[in-house]
């Protein structure tokens, strides 16, 4: 069997930003979910002002209860695009329905399949159909060889425009949400090739470890860096304990300008 | 929030087989995966014959890799109706797709959710609105809260048929495929009131280990036991290693027989 | 390398009860601690009438805290004795520490190594050069194969008069204290021939779960079950919530009666 | 209760070098295990020139099976000493005994608790006594807390002399040896004051990823880098696949050059 991904450096674009390959890590931020216009327009603003490349925002929530919120859905969707478009950053969210590709995919830059949907092969065939860059998170037990495996399962659809995105694995570590398994940029970076974005929000559930986090993943090799911001973590309707506010934004930043340089391949 | 999953003793009636509620043990058995008509109408004969009650064969196979054989789909489908009908027996297969669930829901009875798609709430809520049996297998990382959070999207969603599945959860442990974590039977018995059926094929991965697993399995109070079995093991396209034959079948059959009684509840 | 333990078949006799090779499952029941004169004296009366074999208690304590009660130490130990002569049951005691073993050794009937010192090879070899029947109990996190060598320490040191005991591994799941492998049981009959006997008191830490768990590990082949039964589990001074009181005991007893027979071998 | 270990701050001097509370980072480099006195003075020298603060050494070696290679014991310690005084370098060994704690503490500059003996609380005590400067790993499956609490036994001992180390975690990940949580750096920085060192070699298992996770071990705050260096990784007779050569330790030295600078606590 001739597998797609065979670890030749790849660069992914999307909204026109180029991913991996050596280039300049990126930076992916924005609220776990668009809670309303205002919410996500401010939020936008504060990371554009910032220094982020991409606005992310969740309008399908993926939720553990039934009764937790649940997104916006489509309305959620206009809102997150008139905040990229206000602030000419690129848009990424999450899709969980196969119904919802078609309506889904020209309306984003940067399509995300999240860790609850890695092993969801259906959705994975069907985002593979499309061709758009897409983002895919590891599962939250998967190993790496099952993690490519589903990477390598878009590529078999017909699309290589592949990020990879880790976001922490399940152990018995009762401290932190996941536990943030980093060794893996250096490991899918040599085994597939593909950019790598870490994801430190999800990857610890704790504020306070984002900015440490961040650093050592941009330090390992990680061609970006996705974290959550909200403008009202106290009031956020999910995963307000790992979100940042702007001045932890800025710090964040600013804590890792020194790894925003392009890497020789 | 009032859960629709209260605790209340439930009986799940599918193809006319009373499971949970103190009803005696029931027994799916069946090949991983429906390979061909002549495999699964043999299978179906060995296992009608040792005493199953219920037939099960995957048709759409979610498999680690895009490569490894991916099931017969709708053809499939036809044989395990054929040999469903021919020995009476009710059946049993997992769906992977929304897409497919009108199509399959009228021509199965009992439908399966398995390990992978757990956390695939756009299922859940698919196959929540059939109203039709399902069986929930645990996800392979799944606490007992998610997984019983998993099991109200279906009753949320208008489906309260529900049979749960232990099948093993990912831990360090490397001799077996899984870890069968029996605890999640009374566990699971006492938080939801849902029949529980148990796994011990995909909760070990090891044919030696499945009949003192379902003995165990019974002994703590599990509704049912779910194996695989295989005409030619060594030939399987998926599973053989895990997979008992016909006389493996008939001691599993006579070395739990102990528990095939009623059990007051 | 020739290995001591070949999975033959044996049966270790300990305070002249045999356990294992066929053997009718012993009961070994007790505090977790030794805490008073009366306490243990108390226990050993209800358990001995309810059916015990041994008596457990502990009187030097491995405790996570350095603050929280350590045991009454050589204290605890006349009390466990009195308790054991007085009822006639044998008794089985954890030891911690190298330097104790000379002292304790003589005074018990089965000396116990605990999880957390399962990888403690100076611990293994010295209580491997005593002779003594030992009670090896799986690391919190050991695969088959550290069990299976931590044993070997034992026997390369000249000691094969060991009994293994599963009371569960540390995974992501928090409903329980720990995961209870009772794939372990057939598996380590099988590796080792040793016996093997089920703690399902810390392998779940739940009083509820004590009674199926019990029967799970009997009826999948255990040559044993250690559970913790205290007076008044309210004011234990360690393990409360996972201790069954006398009423609970000899409903286990009970439960547990129908798997109280020879196996064959 | 006042725990010793409050969050404050802390240095540590062993060896006349300065670790933790700002200072600039350490780097801890040498052998699995003292194999010859040729190996270890080879060794030493390469260290040394490459720019190693510390030599590490096993003399005792803690082995899965009591049938590889368990260390040169007294002859090896001596062959350390003689290494180290050779190059100015102060060593590092694993005690495993309380036996040896006596004749050890005198000779070595710091005391090594493996990660199998993290919970062998009377080796805590032992070594607590001594107030020698002690690195205490942590336990394969150890909690945060269990952690911090193993330090509090040393502590409360009589030393607070303590020097933790991260050195991976064992969970369902079967690409690497361990799974290297490198979260524990700021937590535990937080949570007790100590230094963190970081041992990438074992926490990896793999010589191609200790640069890059010593890089981002360094990034988030680690007070020091232990790594395994051996003259011939294919002849050594423990951890050669995780042991650099020369030239990979001066490479993992220059790479990891911007990060050898004081910070502000």
């Amino acid at each position: 069997m001739t597998f797609h991904i065979d670890g030749t450096d790849k660069t992914v674009i999307a909204g026109g930003v180029r991913i991996g390959g050596g280039n300049v890590p990126v930076r992916i931020a924005g609220p776990c979910a668009v809670e309303s216009r205002k919410q996500i327009m401010e939020i936008a603003e504060i990371v554009k002002k910032a220094g982020a490349e991409f606005l992310r925002g969740g309008v399908f929530k993926p939720r553990t209860s039934p009764y937790d919120f649940q997104g916006l859905g489509w309305e959620g969707l206009e809102y997150l695009k008139e905040a990229g478009e206000k602030t000419g950053l690129p848009i990424v969210t999450e899709v969980l329905d196969p119904y919802h590709i078609d309506r889904l995919v020209g309306q984003i830059d940067l399509i995300q399949i999240g860790s609850r949907n890695m092993h969801n092969y259906a959705l994975l065939k069907a985002v593979g159909e499309t061709g758009k860059p897409v983002m895919l998170k590891r599962g939250m037990s998967a190993t790496i060889r099952e993690w490519i495996l589903a990477a390598e399962y878009l590529a078999a659809s017909g699309n290589g425009e592949i990020i990879l995105c880790e976001r922490g694995i399940r152990t018995f570590s009762d401290y932190t949400r996941n536990t943030l398994d980093l060794s893996a940029v250096p490991i899918m970076k040599k085994e597939t090739g593909l950019p790598v974005v870490v994801d430190p929000s999800h990857g610890t559930g704790l504020r306070e470890l984002v900015v440490p986090m961040s650093k050592a993943a941009l330090a390992c090799g990680a061609d970006g860096i996705m974290v959550e911001v909200h403008n009202n973590p106290e009031k956020a309707l999910s995963d307000g304990p790992q979100s940042l506010m702007e001045t932890g934004y800025r710090k964040l930043v600013s804590d890792t300008e020194m790894f925003m340089v392009k890497k020789k391949v």
